[in-house]
């Protein structure tokens, strides 16, 4: 373990969509508790990439989001997720898409990193959660809301000692072919994780997002502006292909940023120093 | 269809991996074959989307390449394959993985571009092939020379409208976990084709090419020098992770430009107005 360099930082959201006034509270308190199970891990010298994946369980675990026991049905009727975790210190991926019948896809990523394979996608992924001894649990299949909008969760952190890391995940999108995979486990589309440039996470359309590799893009305009900038900016990006989005990010130097061209975009902010924040949309912090 | 505008050109790629001699004249020979396909769609107006298809196509029907019929087996031994395919002038994409049991991988992803999905995986992926009529030829199945190193086939084309395509096909790695997906249908990291920015498609360790992005990273490096200094830089940022590549280009003025740090990277190129050539390395043109 490395000597405590810094301060810490964790931004995480619960999906760029429609939040109706119904909703407001699960959707606030759920990104409340994750986000002090995040703090309570960095707070202590907890790593990033423990800390990412800790939250994100967090939220696939509350029904109040779509991932994890949250997750909505495709066309076929079952529940496909999809999750990926990235280590900014080392490059290393691990993800996972349409897998089924694990309680924690976030964390079937993680167990990842230490492969040979960094993605692994339907029965082949399912496969290994449980030879890696992910219990089957019947209390994924449970959520049945419609139009529940184009939703995902995702955490990045920076830790004491400098590192950065991001974690995603989704339950998909309600009613599509089986086998349907987003931006969520796509590197440079739905999350990235370097050291050196940043850990960013996006939610919202996600086959606009990866058709403009949203995160790739965002990260290079991050060389020469701010992050908020940066962040604003690479947004646009989706008129051409047209998409609703949400963006969060930590740079290397702990800066926090965030910003969405959907409706709403939960978010829950903690640093060090200072209290949880939870904001349904931009502006609500003014 | 829009009115000729340009010349066009056309590269292919049959992997990044070690060619023995008594495996060259058919690496040759494949990629030739190939080409001349390309070379008739394109000299006859046809569009960049379709002779991108149909050499890869060529590609996978050619058991000198891991791709298609001269798929590899996984862990489980059995064949799992990849592609994807994207239209310059629009960004659609269309990508499956680990779809099993069809001829032409790069035909069901080209069916994905009129869906709402752009990637689909796994039984999902396979059942929509069948969906859409493609079918299961007994052919599949038949390789099963170990050691055969990482190799993908993948095919770049500007054609007489001005118009950028890519498309990429591989049957994986062999011996590695089932459900295993590597770069090729991942956007920014195996592929990318935006007529404003060039097209491009890449070959190699695929789980390293992804972790840097290699396609992004291209395509930003590309804005300020020539697309063969872009290739060569590129690739140096494999270093970071470890790992081989082969990269084609076609930028939006039909430039073609290719560049390797494998030991071979065998490329087919044709031009309007020239011959088709083939390589089995840089410097072999020289």
């Amino acid at each position: 373990m490395s000597d405590i360099k810094t301060s810490w930082s964790l931004i995480a959201h619960g999906g760029a969509k429609d939040i109706s006034t119904a909703d407001e509270q699960s959707n606030r308190e759920g990104l409340f508790e994750a986000i002090e199970i995040g703090t309570r891990i960095l707070s202590k010298g907890g790593t990033a990439l423990t800390a990412v994946e800790e939250v994100v369980k967090s939220l696939e675990n509350n029904p109040a989001y779509n991932a994890g026991y949250g997750s909505v049905r495709n066309r076929d009727g079952y529940v496909e997720m999809d999750a990926s975790i990235m280590d900014g210190r080392t490059l290393d991926i691990g993800a996972v898409a349409c897998i089924k019948e694990v309680d924690n896809p976030v964390s079937v990523a993680r167990a990842l990193l230490k492969e040979r394979e960094i993605f692994l996608v339907g029965d082949g992924a399912t496969k290994f959660a449980f030879e890696m001894g992910f219990i089957n649990s019947p209390k994924i299949k449970v959520k049945t809301i419609k139009n529940i909008g184009c939703d995902t969760v995702g955490c990045v952190a920076r830790d004491v000692y400098g590192d950065l890391a991001v974690a995603t995940s989704t339950g998909g999108l309600e009613g599509t072919r089986a086998g349907r995979v987003g931006d969520v486990p796509l590197p440079g589309c739905g999350f990235y994780a370097d050291n050196k440039r940043g850990a960013v996470s996006v939610s919202g359309d996600g086959e606009s997002i990866a058709r403009v590799m949203l995160v790739a893009e965002f990260l290079h305009l991050a060389k020469n502006m701010s992050s908020d900038e940066a962040s604003a900016k690479v947004l646009k990006l989706l008129d051409r292909v047209k998409g609703e989005a949400g963006i969060i990010s930590i740079d290397p130097k702990g800066k926090i940023s965030w910003a969405h061209n959907s409706s709403h975009f939960a978010v829950g902010i903690a640093k060090q120093d200072s209290n949880t924040l939870v904001f349904l949309k931009k502006g609500d912090e003014k």
